[in-house]
């Protein structure tokens, strides 16, 4: 069962917390852009075994070395606490610091 | 260098031999449905090996089970023989039996 | 915690349901063909998204071609039932056919 | 046509410009570690590119986060320039710094 969407107060608190991420036709969006073809592709096989070992799959593009991502729950109708999550790693696969304190 | 732009009666025949595949916006342009997310993952893995390969790399997106596929050549302003031969591969990682004679 | 380890008549009535596969050092062993590397790749990131989702890993190498795999759980000492499962799904993807009955 | 073999003072000429690397049974060999699985699978997809790219591939095997990795031209009998070049793409791939000279 999806968790519920994230709204209001909630959701901007969520955002502060991802840096790079904006809110997109109500979905969490992020660009990333990489050193060429190979390391975008690495990132998304990566980001690809994260998304299916929780089971929540990004809506993403690519061209090139770009890879833009849109996260949202359908079961929920919006952003939701999965979403955040997956927001969360795959900053990390594409090498943001990670924070230093807050949920890891 | 790219190959030159493919028009007209040159195109129109080389779409003849790529069922599946139509032309939308100036690009070769596909929309793939797979089983789940591992086989649209495990199609793209393998699109991207032979994209790297033929340093001709597509503009795609990945929805799930779902990959849409668009194909040109930036540098020819259009779709070549380059794109042609990339969505032949594509069709052919996807399970499209092969053509029983005709280019390789 | 690990499964608890297969033996004697009960392993022996696993291996029988899972053709191409065999027990060598203890572990379950099978050298899969493909046509090429693209293909033994994209088998190989399609078991590693299998694997991941299982939280079960695979022993295994290739050579341009072939991937040999070898199936064991560390914390069990031997084959388990998670084993068995990340078999099933390999043989399922390398295209043996499925199962008529049995679970799946 | 492969590339000819190296041999004694340009073969160790070229090991020293591979930290990490060393002679094994006639191959150039090394373990790479990562943070997981997910990294480790990162690492080999991003290697399989380079390598379909150069046409040009590994001997290597994988368990958990480690990738270990034999590096040899078959039809030359032994270490080539090919994987000399192939070995330093796969340091740069595993995060070894690049050097400040030398043939990229």
């Amino acid at each position: 069962m999806a968790r519920p969407r994230l709204a209001g107060a909630e959701l901007e608190a969520r955002l502060r917390e991802l840096p790079g991420w904006s809110l997109e036709g109500g979905k969490l969006h992020r660009e990333f852009r990489f050193a060429d073809f190979v390391e975008a592709m690495g990132f998304m096989l990566r980001a690809a075994l994260v998304a299916e070992r929780m089971n929540h799959h990004p809506e993403w593009s690519n061209v090139w070395n770009r890879v833009v991502v849109d996260l949202t729950t359908h079961d929920a109708g919006g952003v939701t606490a999965s979403d955040v999550e997956l927001a969360r790693h795959l900053a990390g696969l594409a090498g943001d610091p990670r924070p230093v304190s807050g949920p890891s």
